[in-house]
């Protein structure tokens, strides 16, 4: 396996990480994940435009790269048609303490697996060990820490399920642990709006694109978690695994896959094609 | 310099992390500083008990390491008596995704820095761009994610000031970005309940254990951002600086270091010597 790190594919057993790196010690960073097909990230300019707001947001620069060659460099060398590959940028090492150095030296780590299958459907609980901090502008970016995400799907699966919802710090619904949320209601599809804590999604932001194209009304609303008793479908919605259906939310079933679930699924597989 | 690592002493430049570590990651991961003073960590096995809290909470074995032993052979490699160490304990490398392997290797890397001076009395401002979340554990271990924090001390350097006060998302005070915070109220110490956000720290709990024996009142009660209008003095303490007195919050000045923050830093002194 090799990975892409500071301008050099390397074996992954050579390439070497500073100890001292700050994405390491205190989790300053970002990071996307994409979907490559065939060879090619049919969403590549989303994910650099996303990369780049969450850049801005830390005022951390993004190293000039021409990240389509860099890409088939990587696939190739790895042998991949079909990949999940993760950029992690940070803001490279760093003398201890919050502050950076003054001359910085950001870390650009590109890595690729193969693609995860398709997902089948999936049991939720709603976590009540953790809240989404929906007062941080870092609920908006993709940033590195996921502790909280972890610690979710922890209690998620001492619960018999495969997801946690996230509720925010005022109660609503805002999010899974690494996807959107997307429920059913009369015919329409709800997600709760970005100030809710709500990371601007990629698949989010198709589903809302290509509704009305279906004929299927869309919109961003803050969510209760007692809707989800009324939700006559719900799914997940990210970058690797487009749609999730859920299969049951706190031992409630749905049906997964519900009708506007498969029309959803269909037009996103078209949409984001090579 | 050197460091260890995973049970090894090593050059910093011989030093490899996997690409594939969990902490840089996922944030996943804990970690301690603390003071060494005359080439021994005088509140070693609190920085210790600290740490094995946050493992618990995170479901993260903490390897068994003779610590004493390893602080030695690191201090005395890098030639240092008086030293700021820093503990990092991450789930170590990982797949993919948000689920650990099966089969977890641990990270543990401890490095040895010079200690900074003497602080001097600072500028504080209380952030606005990003709030605590004292509805996650997070807030409550030291949690290898410090983002929040650095972007708070961002917006404080801008303001002309070296530090942030944090408001958690009630909108009360919770702590500064790498210390707990105490106010001055009619000759009394105040500091923030863990609930609303603060991190047990270490010199936090010595300032409340010796204020009796001072004949200081000191309490635990939670803060309006309106008290810091009253306050007649104000600090942060911490692991590696003890007490740093805030000469001004938002521009109005206060005494630095006033009268009760000379008595708490002698009685410091006394109580972590080795």
């Amino acid at each position: 396996v090799h990975i892409w790190l500071n301008g050099q594919l390397l074996p992954t057993a050579a390439a070497r990480l500073d100890a001292a790196d700050r994405g390491l010690l205190l989790g300053d960073g970002l990071f996307e994940t994409m979907r490559v097909v065939e060879g090619r990230p049919p969403l590549l300019s989303r994910h650099l435009t996303r990369l780049n707001e969450g850049a801005r947001v830390l005022g951390l620069p993004v190293p000039a790269v021409d990240m389509e060659a860099v890409l088939r460099q990587l696939l190739t060398a790895n042998g991949l048609r079909q990949a999940a590959v993760r950029l992690t940028l940070t803001r490279g090492p760093g003398p201890r303490g919050l502050l950076p150095p003054a001359e910085l030296a950001p870390t650009l780590l590109i890595t690729a697996s193969p693609l995860p299958p398709a997902p089948e459907p999936i049991r939720a609980v709603v976590a009540t060990v953790t809240r989404r901090n929906e007062l941080s502008p870092l609920s908006r970016i993709k940033a590195l820490g996921y502790l909280d995400q972890i610690l979710a799907l922890r209690e998620a699966q001492a619960r018999g399920a495969e997801e946690a919802l996230m509720l925010n710090t005022a109660g609503r619904l805002a999010c899974g642990t690494t996807a959107n949320l997307f429920l059913v209601h009369d015919a329409a599809l709800l997600t709760p709006p970005l100030e809710e804590g709500a990371l601007p999604g990629i698949t989010r932001a198709l589903v809302l694109e290509l509704a009305p194209g279906l004929g299927i009304a869309a919109c961003e609303t803050p969510l209760e978690p007692a809707m989800l008793a009324h939700a006559q479908e719900a799914f997940l919605t990210s970058s690797l695994r487009f749609l999730t259906p859920l299969a049951s939310i706190e031992d409630r079933p749905l049906p997964a896959p519900g009708k506007l679930a498969r029309a959803v699924t269909a037009a996103l597989r078209r949409a984001a094609s090579p």
